[in-house]
């Protein structure tokens, strides 16, 4: 079985050495968040990942969700962790405090997120949810609103989803076709079948807040007619407490590949009850706020699922004995040297913690980003804002993608017994493989990125990127130990911009250039950020280059550069190879 | 759920078009694998696939083997298909028909093979270890040990393993520890637990053939120590048949995160009667010979798992609607357009037909070599056999590795559909997964092939691949339509002497150099081969270029080049980029 522990040591580089969060926290305003304390959140914050939700990871895929009547009874103990962890506060950590949050930073929110869910991705979904919804409700709902549901979502007592998938409309949520009917008290009827909805039911929280978005009779078609709704599981009385039953139901739940522990819920709303959210029509307007934070949440699961992957196959390559090094025994009174000797073994480790530690720094980034626009002066928030629309889609979908990279490298360090359930090294595959579908594929995420963002800004939002990379290595031009990276990020990085150019020019000939250029596009930008994040590692590493761990940054940064970063050649190659090899194949000719 | 449809118009054109199988088979002396025997043999087969075990496929997987006492129970439906298959003859196909076998090329088994395995490839593993073991004892056992076991066999009555791993000896098979000590009859007390053995015990059979490795008393340490010996379940009475039940026993079966309705025993010898098969200490020998042949079997699966994923891709994005072209709606009246007019899932389903296609004419070649090697005269005989020295670890590990990709191309194009059981596509995923890793992980099959094998020969074993390509390209010098294939087909494969030259005399120095290059040489090559096979499907296709399926091929094969290709350039970079990023890392420094 796996055993998750947090890895406090790079955490702390990241924090301290390379993205100083200290200055960042005081620079806006966070005076609670000083080195100490956020020392202190991590430390706690670690043991209950390691102790509490860790130990149930194995326990929860294998036992799974179970649905009967309507009711859905989580795994054992996911309960009891719940109430563990909202004794503890950790739901308010970053909620307002004039609803009894904390006020705490969303960078720090994330790191949490990181470590709890390294430890049980299952389990961390159901808090994750409902902070998302939090989130909506407080940029979005009437201060009514905020004062009935968020002060009991941020406490935690009850939980929040997020219901926009419909049978028919995943990515193209247009097609929804969920009805809401005005009453005469305001209230609206609401009807329709969501399915994929996460955590909409459980046995953990006394109430769970719907957010769903329903199309108002008489409202246009397409995106524009969508509206955002307020649903409670149980409606509330006068008091503010749970009432009678609201008229929605889980009709069912999904058997699914993984996350078996996280119930994924159909949602069969019955004219049930439920309160406009903002204004109508607008619906998706807060929402795609919202997406931009929970795609940052599942960029996070990218991190973790790569951490996992590489504990467990850091342990088991030091452990298993099996054949000689080929340069001569190295374990010469065993039987055979531990695997790590060997080269091949070795390529997969280091693959294994060149993304793990490279997306670890990269989302480190993102969050202190977040954390400038959410709670920075306008300028501030809007450089961020900008850097984040480039950013959050490669984040996502690199991060996710490149996470299940390492999580199939641990499976194949363990050879056969990767394979086997008790290791626990198939359970991260699985768990991880929805990362790269849900909250946007990663092809949906490569078409924000160019399509919507790099083309749709004319190239500003992308520019806005290549200059602080260009700004970052006209500094270190001449530093003799950094030319190693600088010169080839510099390069890659004029080349972004070329690239792109080029696609442009197509694009505007033919706007099926960008769809055939774009998840390459992403993928080959991905290389770069992360380049740009080891670069920066060994920057840092370098001034202290005799401590171990330096050294290991500077080891891994050499690996990434030598073995990782020429797949930007295969990704450019195929992404200006053009639209025409993906067209002009005719539908019908596709099989016989 | 996914309906598995024999792809019988690419198997035609492979086994007519491209491979001319009949002048193959005439030229062996199979006079009775003339083309309408072989096309109704094939037709049969695709029937059985499709209708018998392949509407047990996702059954089989939920309801998933049983063990109690040492009794294990397959899916329901599993023994009865067995039955059918038995009484269709399938077993015997191969056989020696002095044994009751039909005497019909292996090559024709193999393709049966991929299409029940695409069926259902949980269920294929039982006739599958059976035909395996049959080999085994073709090749090795005495005339005695053949009229005993053989006959069965062949018909299918019973079935056969093959015992060889331990727990402490996976890829290391000189560390096991099973014991043999010789009775005075001529018999052996085995002794000993092995792991992994795929059908070890189920109740599909009247008896099972065990093939077992262990070590005779006093017997030499390592690899040279290791014996071959046959025991079967139930000893036989003096007329043959199953009587006493031998101390032999199914300990338990793994819980695994596919291939659930393939058991996968735990089989503990307790004083197992045994029989030693060929001379004392050359238990490896035979057994290398069945591993090559266990190891294009593997590869098949590779096609296997591709065929399914991209059947199953296809449909669906035929029929799924989201969101319209971004060159103007191909599906007006519809609320969207299907998905299959974006051009990144065209990226990925193309993906899927190159990937599919290309490793399916590549392993068809492989087959036609096995029969070469097997029936051939001896100078066809060591033609075939080099080359397969060659192509045989490439096969195995490539096309398991890219039908992996192809899997999860498949679950990717349904989006969060993907993920949901019902649907069938992450059980491919999962089912996919155990081939890079049994039968030789990809690693072991990458240092098989660099260092035993391509080193090993001091460069024949590759000269002798290369040449071949050579000739092929210089016979399509000056053909205009083919130099778009050509041209770079012979680049790489002179890239390919000169890599080889490089990492040879790096090795001189360090033989770390060849396990670091190795899996990205394989890679390489793999993609290599696959151009090879591409040029020459469109060398044929171009022929009847009106024909779709002809244009379908051309089109394929152009896309192919254009963006799968140039990952070559990844992995040469990679590979040339030397030991020293891998190995100067402490085992200490790897974490924190």
């Amino acid at each position: 079985m796996l055993e998750y522990k947090a890895p406090m040591r790079d955490i702390e580089f990241l924090v301290n050495d390379l993205l100083d969060y200290k200055s960042h926290y005081e620079a806006l305003g966070f005076e609670d968040a000083d080195p100490d304390t956020v020392q202190a959140i991590l430390g706690e914050a670690a043991k209950f990942a390691e102790e509490v939700v860790g130990p149930l990871n194995q326990s929860g895929d294998q036992e799974g969700c179970k649905w009967e009547d309507g009711v859905v009874t989580t795994p054992k103990g996911f309960k009891e962790a719940y109430k563990q962890y909202c004794e503890a506060g950790w739901p308010s950590l970053p909620g307002a405090p004039e609803l009894g949050g904390q006020g705490l930073p969303a960078s720090l929110t994330m790191i949490i997120t990181e470590m709890v869910g390294s430890a049980n991705w299952s389990w961390s979904m159901y808090p994750g949810l409902s902070n998302a919804a939090t989130r909506l409700l407080n940029a979005t709902g009437s201060d009514e609103q905020k004062e009935l549901y968020l002060k009991k979502l941020i406490s935690g007592e009850w939980t929040g989803t997020m219901c926009l998938t419909e049978s028919h409309a995943g990515s193209d949520l247009g097609l929804l076709r969920t009805k809401a009917t005005e009453n005469a008290d305001g209230s609206y009827n609401i009807t329709g079948t969501k399915i994929f909805i996460s955590c909409g039911e459980h046995d953990m929280a006394d109430n769970i807040v719907h957010l769903v978005l329903a199309r108002i009779e008489g409202a246009p078609e397409g995106t524009s007619g969508i509206s955002l709704f307020v649903a409670p599981k149980f409606l509330l009385d006068e008091n503010g407490n749970p009432g009678e039953r609201n008229s929605l139901e889980c009709g069912s739940i999904e058997h699914k590949m993984g996350i078996k522990a996280s119930a994924t819920c159909v949602m069969n709303f019955d004219s049930a009850k439920g309160w406009l959210v903002g204004k109508p029509n607008e619906g998706l307007k807060g929402m795609f706020h919202m997406m931009n934070a929970a795609r940052v949440g599942t960029a996070t699961q990218g991190v973790a699922m790569a951490e996992q992957g590489y504990q467990g196959g850091l342990a088991y390559a030091k452990d298993r004995l099996q054949m000689r090094s080929l340069t001569g025994p190295k374990n010469e009174n065993g039987p055979a040297d531990p695997i790590i000797v060997h080269p091949d073994v070795r390529r997969m480790l280091l693959t294994q913690k060149a993304f793990s530690e490279g997306n670890r720094a990269f989302m480190y980034w993102v969050n202190q980003l977040v954390d400038q626009e959410v709670y920075g002066n306008e300028e501030v928030s809007k450089e961020a804002e900008a850097m984040l629309d480039f950013l959050t889609p490669i984040a996502k979908a690199f991060a996710t993608e490149t996470g299940l990279e390492v999580a199939n490298h641990g499976m194949q360090l363990y050879g056969g017994h990767g394979f086997i359930g008790e290791w626990g090294m198939e359970q991260v595959v699985r768990d991880g493989r929805i990362a790269t579908l849900y909250e946007g594929t990663t092809g949906i995420q490569a078409l924000d990125l160019l399509g919507r963002k790099v083309m749709g800004s004319g190239g500003a939002l992308l520019a806005n990127f290549t200059k602080v990379v260009h700004k970052y290595c006209k500094a270190n031009e001449g530093v003799a130990e950094m030319a190693e990276f600088i010169e080839p990020l510099a390069k890659l990085n004029n080349e972004l911009g070329e690239l792109t150019g080029k696609i442009g020019e197509k694009a505007m000939q033919n706007a099926d250039e960008v769809g055939a250029a774009s998840v390459d596009y992403l993928m080959y930008s991905g290389y770069i950020v992360l380049a740009f994040m080891w670069a920066r590692m060994a920057e840092v590493a370098l001034k202290d280059a005799d401590n171990g761990f330096m050294k290991s940054k500077i080891k891994t940064a050499q690996f990434y550069y030598a073995r990782l970063l020429p797949r930007t050649i295969a990704h450019r190659d195929a992404m200006l190879s053009g639209s025409d090899n993906l067209m002009s194949l005719d539908e019908e000719l596709f099989a016989f």
